[in-house]
C-alpha cells in the first residue's frame, strides 16, 4: 500500500520537501469528531525546529483542512489536510551525489531517475509534518476514549532520561514540554551534547520511549497484525528510525523466563501485572497495561563534514560536504511524530473489534 | 489482515496446537516453481524440536500439498499446504489458570472464551511450522535469483556468536548447520546454558541475528511500505520476538553521524558501502549491500517454575507451575522460522517493482 | 488479492477439479458462531448436480473443518475447510484444444502453461462448492441477526418465474425448495427446456433473482466500496456471471426520473419506499429495503456440438465436441453458490460499521 | 477501502460538493510518465456541463497537481491533484427533507447526521471529476502501450446509437467526441429527448457502451480478481449506475451454448475469436479481444416534479420538488468518467503480472 496505512481509519500521505504542498488524506474517520484547529498547530509546533540544537529552516505550517469537515466536525468522509511548503530555498542541487547513509542513491534506483530529489523530496524528514497533523486529529479522539500516548527521549549524546514511572502523568506533563524528557536536568545534558556535535560539523542519534496509557485487553490480532507488528509498521515508516523493541525488547536475552515473565494479579477486582517487561502486550495482543516500546533513532545523516561517496550519474567517486540546513539531531523533533504515527495506528486497532457487536 | 500476510504473494495461516491440523495457503505464486518436497521435510525438520534442549512434543510434520501443484511444479493458483497433528496429549487443561507473559488471558478477552485454548491454541509456536512449510517453497525460489538468507544465534545464556564475515559463505554454512551459530564452540556453550536452565525448571531468551545476501538495490517503498516496516510486520508475528533492529539499530544511539554513514564507493564498477551500518537499506529501500537485522527473543514463558498468577474464569489469584512439555529455549528453533518469513517478505517484495516493464 | 475476498471476515478458496481437495479459509470470524455441520451438508447438497438436468459427476462433498472450530461453535481464528475431490475420472485430456468461451486459453497465457488443466483445474465450476460450504457457517449468523438470503431462478429456456412478491415468506420457501423458483410450474416447463438442450448435444443461460431481506440502512461506503461494488465484485468471481443489475437495472434506461424515483413515507413510525427500484440501495448505501439483484449467467460453454477452436500447443485451428460430464444448464447449481457469496459479502459489509461504538 | 481503489496504483478520492475543494491522490504511478496538463484540462471539459441538455452549474475546473511530479513527468511517488469549487452557491438547504433516490436519507443515516449535506456532499457527481482528473494522466500512460479505451450512449430517451464496429476507430472518433456517441444523427435526437425530459421538469436515464482496446491476453486473476469482478467494483462507485454487463450480458440468457461460444481461431497467426460474446474475458481473464462492457444509466434522481418524500429530522412525511441546478441526464457527463475509471482500473490490472520477469 505504499503511502496509504491502515484497515479501517486509513492514512495516505503525499507531497515533497521542496514541492508545492505535503499532506495527507484520512478516510474513515468516526463521523463527529472535533477537529482542534489549535491543537493540531500546537501539535505542529512541537515538530517544528525553533531551538539552537534544530535546523535553520522553518516552515510556517499553515495547514488547511480541505475536505472531510463541516461545522467544525469530521463528517466520516475522506478528511484532506495541506501544507504548504513556504520556505523553500531554490538553491541549486548536485544531482548525482550521494549523501551517505540517505535515500538518494536508492531513491534515484527505485525511481528511475525520475525522482525530485530537491531537499531529499519525498523522502524528506518534511513528510513527517503531515504525520503530526493527522495525530493532531486523532490525539484528541483517544483522549475522549481515555487513551492517551506519550514520548521522551530516552538516550541522547550517552544522556539517560529517567524511565516512566507513573505514567499517566509522565505522559501528560510531556504532552506540553518543550523538550521531550521526564527530568529536565538530563534534557539540557543532551541539549549541549547535540549542540556539541553541531560545532564539530556532525550529528548524534538516540533513543526514545514511548507509552500508550488506557488502552484495554483484547485488542490485536494473533499472527500478522499483531500489536507488535502493526505499531512496528508504522513506526518504521518514520526515516531515521532503524530498531523497535517492545517492553524489555532486547533486554529479554539476558534474563531467564522466571526473572522475565510477568506476575498476574487482581488488585481491587482489576487485572495487573506486576511488573510490565512485555509492554503491555501478550501473544499479539493487549492486556491492558500500558503499550511501552522504544526506538533507535540514527544520527541525521546529512553532516556537514566530509565523507566519502559517490555521484551515481557519472559513475564515479567523489567526496561530500552536505550544505544547506539540517539538524545534528533529530531526536527531539521526531517525539511528536511518534506519538502521532502511534495514535493513528492504536486508533485502527481499536475500530478492529467490530464483530461482538452481533451478540449483545 | 490478520492471518494473511503480503501484496503478490500472499500467505494465510491456520490452525491450532491440539486441532486436526495446521496448515497455510500461498497465493499468488509464480507458476512454473520447482516443489521440492524433500527440502520442504529439511527445513521443517530444522525446526523440529530433536535435541536435549528441546520440548519433548515432536510432531513427524508429515505435511501434504493439496492444491496449487501439477507435475511436480505450482501452477499460479493457490497451493494449500496442510500439516496434521499427531502427537498430541489429550491431557486435561485448567482453563482459566493463565501462564504468565503467554497469551491465555488476551486470548480468552479478545475472543469472549471460544478460543482453542489447549496447548495455546492458535497461539502455540506449533503454528510457526505452517511458516517453515512455505519458507521451503519460497527459498529455493529466491535462490533461483540468486538470494539467499541465513540466520544465526547471536547471543544465548549470556554466550555470543561471532558476527557475520563473509556472509554469502555463512549462509551456506548456516542453512547446513544442527544448531544455528557460526562458531561450532559458541553452539555448544549455548546449549550448555539452556541445559541449566531447563535444570532450574526456567528457560532463557537470545538475540538472533539475519542475513540477506543478493537482493539488488531499488527494492521497497517509501513510507509505510518501507522495506524495515514490512520486515519487522513479518516477524513480529512469530511468537516471542520482542524487538527488531536494523544494521546498527540501538547501537547507532551512542554513534556520531560521521561514524555511522556508510562511506560509499565504487569498486570495480561496482556499487559498495565500505560498512553497513544502516543494514542494507536506505529511506526504505534496499541499497544492494546485504539486509542485516537482529531481533530479541524473549525466554519461553512456559516455566515448571511456580509463578503468581490469575484465574480468569474464578477470577481470582492463583499459583502455577507450567507441566506439560515445552522448551527451555526457543532460540534454535525459532531461526529456521524467521529464514522462512524473511524469505517470505523479500520474495514479496521483490514482485513488487512490476512497473518498469512499461518502459522497456 | 487474487482467491481471497473480504475487508474483515476474509475468505479465501483453494483447490482444482482434479487435484486432491478444494476449500477455503475464513478469518476474522465472530468467535462463538454455531456450526451446523448438517446444515453445511444441506447446502452443500443444493448445490450438488442430482436432477437429470445436471453433469453425471456427482461428488459427495464429505468436507471436514480442520481448524477454528472449538466444541462446535467458531473460535475466531482461521477455520480451514476443506472438501476432497473423490469423483475424478482419470480420463486423458487433449491438452492444447481450448473449449470456446472457456478459460482453457487464457489461463495457459496467464500461467504460462503451468495450469493444472485437468477438469477446467482451479476455472472448475467445482470451485464453488467452497463458496457454498462456508455459506454454510456465514448464512445461520446472518439468520441470527434476522437477515436472510435467497435466489430464484427468474428466466431460462425463455420460461419466467415470478418476481419476488413477499420478500420475507419468498425467501423461506427457496431456502428448502429442490429447484428454486417461486412458481413450481415454470420450474417444471424451464426443467423441460434444459433437457432439451442437452438432447440438442448444446446449453442454455438465463437469469436469476437475489433478495436480502433484513439488512438495516447505513451500512455500506461511498465510492470504492458501495454495496453495488462489492457485491458485484463478488458475484462477478462466480464463473459464468456476466451481468449484475440491482433493483430496476438496465430497466431504469426506459424510465423518467418521476417513474423510477421510489417515492419515501413512514409507515407506523417506520422507514419504507414504496417502490424499490433501488434495490435497497441509495449511494451506495443500504436504505433499509430489501436488496435486490439479478445476474445473468451464461449457457455452458462446454457443449457436446462440434465447435471451432484452436490448439494453442500446435498453434493451428482445430475442431472440438466436447467429451466428459457437464450440466446442460448451471442456472440451478449457482442459485446457492450466489445465496453463499451475497450472504459472505452482506455479512462483511455489517462488520465494517464498527465505529459508532465509540461514542455511545 | 472506502475511497481508495487499487492494487498497484491505487487511488484515493476525497471532496464534497461544497467544500474547498474535491481532489485525488494517485500511488504508486510508474515513475517517468509525462503529464499533459491540457489533456487533463479537456478531459474535466468533456465532463463539465455546457450543452442546453446539462445543469447550470458550470466549474471552471481550475486544478493543480501539487505533489508527484518534477519537471513535467510523474516521480513514482504520490501524486496529488486539487480541484477547488468556486462555483458554489450559497443557498438555504431544507436539512432533512431526503430527495428521494439519492444519498441524502442513507448518509444521514451512515453518518449519524455529521454529513455535509450541502448539494449531496461526498455523494454528489461533483465527485467524478476527480476520476476524469487521474484518468488524464492515466490515458495517455496506456496509449503509449497501444491501449486506448472509448464509452458511448447505446441509448437514451428511447433513442439507440449503433454498436461498436471498427473499434479502434470507433474509439478515437468518441475521444474528440462533444456528444459521445457513434451515429451523429442518433445523438441529435437523443439531445432533443433529454430537453423535452427537462421541460417536463423530469430526467431519464440511458446505456452506454465501453470498449478497451489492445489490452493482451493472459491479465487478470481467477475468482476474486476476475477483470469483470474488479471492472465491476470500479464502475458501481460512480452513482447513478445500476447494472453493469459484459459481452452478450443478459443476451447470455436467450441464447444456447452453441450460439453463444466464440469460435476461436489464427488468422495470419495471430489468435481472435470470430465473435466476442464473452467481451475479451474469460474465466476471468482478458483473451485479447477488446473488452466490451455496457452501463445502466439511472435517470437523475433529483427533478423539479412534485414528489412524496420525508423529513428524517421532523420524522414525517413531506413533498419535494428539488430546486436548484440539475441535469436532466447526466448519461452524456458519464461517458469520461467511465473511461476514466476503466483507465485506471486496466492500468492496475496491468501491473499485476509482475510475476514473470523472475523467469526471463
Amino acid at each position: 500500500m505504499k503511502n496509504t496505512f491502515g484497515q479501517n481509519t486509513t492514512v495516505t500521505i503525499f507531497g515533497e520537501s521542496h514541492g508545492h504542498a505535503i499532506g495527507a488524506v484520512i478516510d474513515g474517520l468516526i463521523p463527529g469528531l472535533k477537529v482542534d484547529h489549535d491543537f493540531i498547530s500546537y501539535q505542529l509546533s512541537r515538530r517544528r525546529p525553533s531551538l539552537q540544537t534544530d535546523t535553520a529552516r522553518s516552515e510556517p505550517d499553515n495547514f488547511k483542512i480541505i475536505s472531510g469537515i463541516f461545522n467544525g466536525k469530521t463528517t466520516g468522509t475522506p478528511l484532506c489536510i495541506i501544507i504548504p511548503n513556504e520556505n523553500v530555498r531554490s538553491e541549486d542541487y548536485n544531482y548525482g551525489i550521494a549523501r551517505p547513509s540517505h535515500a538518494d542513491y536508492t531513491a534515484h534506483v527505485k525511481y528511475n531517475g525520475f525522482e525530485d530529489y530537491r531537499g531529499g523530496g519525498h523522502f524528506s524528514g518534511r513528510i513527517t509534518a503531515a504525520i503530526v497533523a493527522v495525530g493532531g486529529i486523532i490525539i484528541p479522539a483517544l483522549k475522549e476514549m481515555g487513551i492517551t500516548v506519550g514520548t521522551h527521549i530516552l538516550k541522547c549524546g550517552g544522556v539517560c532520561d529517567r524511565d516512566f514511572l507513573d505514567i499517566k502523568s509522565d505522559i501528560d506533563k510531556l504532552s506540553v514540554s518543550s523538550f521531550p524528557v521526564l527530568e529536565q536536568k538530563c534534557g539540557e545534558e543532551m541539549c549541549e551534547k547535540i549542540i556539541i556535535a553541531k560545532k564539530q560539523l556532525d550529528s548524534i542519534g538516540g533513543i526514545t520511549e514511548t507509552a500508550v496509557y488506557g488502552i484495554p485487553a483484547g485488542y490485536g490480532e494473533p499472527m500478522f497484525d499483531s500489536v507488535e507488528s502493526i505499531l512496528s509498521h508504522a513506526i518504521f515508516s518514520i526515516g531515521g528510525i532503524k530498531g523497535v523493541e517492545f517492553g524489555l525488547g532486547f533486554g529479554f536475552a539476558d534474563k531467564s523466563g522466571s526473572a522475565a515473565n510477568d506476575p498476574m494479579r487482581y488488585e481491587n477486582g482489576n487485572f495487573v501485572t506486576t511488573t510490565n517487561n512485555n509492554g503491555g502486550i501478550n501473544g499479539g495482543i493487549t492486556n491492558g497495561m500500558p503499550i511501552i516500546f522504544r526506538c533507535a533513532v540514527k544520527p541525521t545523516p546529512s553532516i556537514a563534514k566530509e565523507q566519502q561517496t559517490i555521484d551515481f550519474i557519472k559513475k564515479e567517486n567523489a567526496d561530500i560536504s552536505v550544505r544547506g540546513r539540517h539538524d545534528p539531531a533529530i531526536i527531539r523533533r521526531i517525539c511528536p511524530v511518534i506519538d502521532s504515527i502511534t495514535a493513528i495506528t492504536v486508533f485502527d486497532i481499536l475500530q478492529s473489534k467490530s464483530d461482538l457487536n452481533f451478540y449483545k
